[in-house]
Formats: C-alpha cells, structure tokens, sequence
C-alpha cells in the first residue's frame, strides 16, 4: 500500500492552492507523511519540480497574477514526470476559471483531476453558475466517465459517495462525514493527499486513488467520533492528528470501497 | 431573527480580506451558516457578486495590486445590490490605508463600516499614525455618530463596549471577552459576521446589526468558558465551535444590548 | 530578561512572512505579548517601520511580486533603526531564493539570520539543491561562525541542538521537540519570536538570542506534555497556549543552555 511508502519516502508535494487552505492543507500532508512546499513562483519551477513527487493545481484563489505561475510549474512537471492533481474549484462559477482549466487540461499532461459533481460538469460545459456546491441529482459515474475520456486523466468526484474512476474502470468509496464540509480546506486538502498518494507516478492505478479516498475519509470518520469531534473547530485538529495516527490496517478494517 | 435565516438560506459572502485570517474566516463563517468564497480577481466579480449576499473588503494586508480587483468588486456589488461591509484595518497607519477607503466611500455605497475607534477617527481625518489599537479614552458614540453622518453608511465600532449607529439611532451591545484581542482576527471575522448578517440588505437595520454584534459576543463568552478557553489557542477553536452551536434562544437570554 | 520587557511593551513587529504560516505567526506573536503587523505594501514601510520595534523578513513563498516590498521595507527599517531578522527559508532550493537573500544581505543591515544548517550553507555558496530540510552531519557551530563573520549578522542555527552565534561567542539550547517539525511554521514561528526578542535592538546580545530560542523550545517542551500533545494537530493548539502561559521562571527553570 501507499500509504506506508509515503511516510518512509517523505516526497515533495508542491501545492499551488488557494490563500485559504494553505496553512491547513500543509498541516494535514505533514501529519500524514508527505513533505509540502508552497513555492509561487515560476522562477523556481525547474527547481522545485525536478525533486518534487507531486504537483497540486488548486484553483481557489485563482487571480491572473497566478495563471503563469501554474502554467510554467504544470510545463515543469510534465517535463519533469512528476504527475499534476488538478483541483477546479468552482470552475463553474466563472469563465476565468472554467477557461484557465480548460487551457490547462488541453495544453498539458494532467494526471488527477479532483473536484465535485458540478465542477466536473463546468468542464464538461453543461452546467451553469454553480459556485462550489454539489449537485446531488447528477449521476456522478457518468460525469466521472465522461470526464475520464474527454481529458484522458483519472477522475475524482467527492460528495456523499466519491466516485473514482481510472484506465475505464470505476470504484466507489463510501466513508466520509458531513463534517469535511463544515471545515474550509476539507475538499482542498484531499486534493493534496490524492497528489501524496500519487507520487512518482503519471500515471497511478485505480488502486492508488481509492487508497488516498480510504485513508483520508476513515481518518475523517475517526475524527469526529473524538471529543467535541462533531464540531467543526475541534474537528479540524482531530482530523490532522488522525491523518498521522491511521494505519494501513486501520484502512483495510473500516474502507467502504467496491468496484462497479 | 436572522441567524436562523442565514443558517436556512447559506448566503454566499464574498470575503475581499487579508491573507492572515482567510482560513478563520472562512471557518468562522462556515460555522455560522453562511458559504464564504474568498474570490480575488476582478476577472471574476461580476459573475460571482451577481450571486452574492454581500460582500467584505478588509484591508488588513491592502496592496497596490489588489487595490483595483477591491474596487470592482464594489463596482458590481453595487450594481447587484448587493450590500457591501468595509473593515478599515489599521486606516491610520498609513495614508495609502486611509486614502483607499475615502476613494471607496466616496465612489461607491457602502452599507456598513465595521471598526475599532481610531480606524473611524482616522477616516473622520482627527487621528495620526495609531496602528491597529483602539483608544480607550474617545467617545465612541460621537465617533460613530459623526462618521454614520459622514459616509452615510451604518457604523459599528467595536472595543470593550460594541457601539453601533443607524438611521440616526444608537445600539450598545456589552458581551464580549479580551480574549478576542488575543486571537489574530478576532475583529477580522466579526467584520465578516456582519456582513454574513446584513445578506441581501443594502440598508441593513440597527436590529441586524446588534444582533450580528451578539450572536459573535455571546459564542465569544460561552467559548472562554469551556476547557482551556482563557487561553488563546484553544479559545479560538473553540469559538468556531460556539458559531456553530450558539442558537437565537442564547443570545436573546445573554445579550446586554441598549438602546441609548 | 527580555519576556517580560515584551508582554508590557507589546512591541509592533511587521512580518513579511510566507502566505502558509501568516495565521499561526500573528497568533503566536499576540499569545507571547507582541504586536504583530503583516503588512505588505512598500507604499507604507516608512509610515510601518518608523513605529516597529523590529522586522521580520521570511522568503517562504517568495515571489518576485513581492521583491520590491521587502527590499523597501529592510530599506526602512534601516533607516529607522529597526532590527532585521531574515529567515532564508529554503534558500538552496533556487537560485532565485538564494540571490535575494544575498543580496539583501549585501545591501542592508540585517541583525539575525535565522535558518537550518542547509539553508546557512547555501548562502555560503557550499550546498546544492536541498529544499527545507537540515543535513544532520554538518558542524552546525563551524556553519554558524562563518555566516556571522562573513554576513555581519548573529547567526541562529536551528536543529535538534539550536546554535547561536553573536559577538564571536557560541551558545547551544538544547531544549525543543520534534513535534515543531510536525507542523508548519514551525521554524517560521521562531524566526517571528526571534524578531520579538530583539525588537528596538539593532545589535541584540547573544543572551537576548539565547532567551529567544529557550522560550519557544521550553513552551514548544510543555506544549507536547499536554494531553494529545503529541499529536500534530493538538501540539500547536498547545504551543500558542503555552506561548501565552510561559514565564521567565518557567524558562530559567527548564532550559539547558551553554555557552560554549
């Protein structure tokens, strides 16, 4: 499993992501394993991208100050082989976005795109202003696989049941809790674990991906059976401990996964 | 009252704020009820305010390249009407702070100018350099006063007692702990607390905003009452925790608020 | 001693620091009595650092946006006596970090570098691409007397013995917990209690620098003792609480320091 090879490998997550959740999103790859770097500026790029295990697009925050930035580090890490998660943050609430992702998926070699139900269909083009939110009457194994074959990188949906799907093959992972949502950060951040889980590989397995989903929503559901684990202040430090306490068999024991 | 509306509707609130206290905004508000998006470039504003329930600018890290996303970003609240809430952070340290938010109060509506004492008197040009701190031996309620006259927008200024003007009348509300001055952001999220309050109200009333200034105060109090809660790390997460608890009965059994 | 100096003076110490840790910063300023400012704006560095007590330069997320502000603000805390405190985060990881900082340090007065080992020896032109982490088979005392003599500044060498250097006399804390390496800003948390503890000293003493180091690792020593300390997520909770409740008792009582 990954998740062990992570914690003795330590690799370098570069995570261009949003103001919002950097500090937290830093927090959580450090508790599980993964070494984070925030670096900004294409400058560096070559540099950072030539060590690193991974690279994060998080498109939160997204500002046109940022967009050659994201560009040269995506170019650097193709360059590099060093796979790229693509987090399309309400790529339905704007054109900006939706064009910045669109342009990114088309010019480069994306290997993760993580995101919900309606910022997957933004991409898809058949949705309209949405912001961040789910729609929950979407059939999201369809999306996932039109996604999938459309921009030929593996898909991630998260909502009630995340729905994975990679090399044409689909999984569900039913773990999780409400709580993710009550916390900034908590879609953000599994977008960084998904990139830890990924390391070191353009192209990762089905496998890899329902393993990053298992280890973070059971340490999830771990979290708030903790005190005042329900609440979303104390939810959020307990997540972070519980991301560097779980086990592989703490996963094996309590993952609600099955391929469809 | 208001605070179950926000916690049925979830209004979208566009926080414009400083990059120190993003994430406990957005975790403050989230607690709340209300959906934070903490989006920055003028690219997007249009699309995003067109949507929104109001808007935040704080200037806490003001700089010269985000000076004119702020501005559009008012340019289309005001053309959606949507109501927009000024937090003045240190105007007097520095006339480019105190420049930026005469611009803005003069070119724009403002419904709402959240701020500590010497923030208002620096707008009120009767103050000198004074940074972030609150004068103790001013008149608050003429200052607020004066200013509510001035700009034409509904004043809170915050401090050991919350004085709050609109429409000509006078609210004080007297809850509150100091520990909200050792938190970074500790006024940074009331800022976005009342404007989460004041959602789809450009002329907000003086009833919103008490209650905006309460609902913060009385979860201020019940979270330096829980376990460690006079120390500062842990009041903060637990002040997250309280914005989610806190219900309409505990703040009308706990508020001191008065006409005057 | 000098903790007891800052929690009644609540000196103005502006932070140009990194986008990830800006929130953990201000609050463990606020928590050991500092007052911290993270402006950002070369248009207000006169008007900041004519009131600062000292400045805090932290190129954790250096872009070259944000160049020119930090040299304006070094120019401006020169020129108002106000001490300096660089933290080369990462410097040999780019030679973009690496010439700022060499070159800020050739054309300004900085009082304290603060760093890891590699990050010293990479701006002793000896070490190639190492990212943040420290080599643990240097001769931190040897790396630390040749900064201080070529740059001018004290040194502050942190690793698991921190070394300080200033005047030409070395002194060792050996007190801490890996914990702070758990968490991000560990280290950059530290550069900003360094700046505290020498605010309104242009030239500190090694004592000065010594106290510094003794009262974050002593608190950082309570912090993990507490319960679920040593949990990441709990230690930092703890860690600004202890950073607020630590006295100058505490740290006589607790630290194991030596001039060697």
């Amino acid at each position: 499993m990954r998740l062990n090879e992570i914690r003795k490998d330590n690799p370098l997550i570069i995570c261009m992501t949003n103001d919002v959740v950097k500090n937290f999103t830093a927090n959580g790859l450090l508790a599980l394993g993964a070494s984070p770097a925030m670096a900004e500026a294409k400058e560096e790029m070559d540099a950072f991208l030539s060590v690193a295990g991974a690279l994060l697009i998080n498109i939160g925050s997204l500002h046109p100050s940022r967009v050659e930035d994201m560009r040269e580090a995506v170019k650097y890490a193709n360059k590099h082989q060093v796979p790229v998660v693509l987090d399309p943050v309400a790529s339905g609430a704007s054109s900006f976005r939706k064009t910045f992702c669109l342009n990114l998926l088309n010019d480069f070699n994306i290997s993760v795109i993580r995101g919900n139900a309606s910022e997957l269909l933004a991409l898809l083009e058949e949705t309209s202003m949405k912001g961040t939110d789910s729609r929950t009457d979407l059939n999201n194994i369809e999306i996932a696989k039109r996604a999938h074959e459309q921009f030929g990188a593996a898909v991630v949906i998260t909502g009630e049941v995340d729905t994975i799907v990679q090399d044409n093959r689909v999984a569900l992972v039913k773990n999780g809790t409400p709580l993710l949502t009550k916390v900034t950060g908590g879609g953000c951040l599994l977008g960084a674990v998904v990139a830890s889980f990924v390391y070191n590989k353009v192209k990762p397995t089905l496998e890899d991906l329902t393993e990053a989903l298992a280890t973070y929503t059971v340490a999830s559901e771990f979290a708030c059976k903790l005190p005042n684990g329900t609440l979303p202040g104390h939810f959020a430090v307990h997540l972070i401990d519980q991301l560097y306490e779980v086990t592989e068999d703490d996963i094996v024991a309590n993952q609600r996964v099955e391929e469809v």
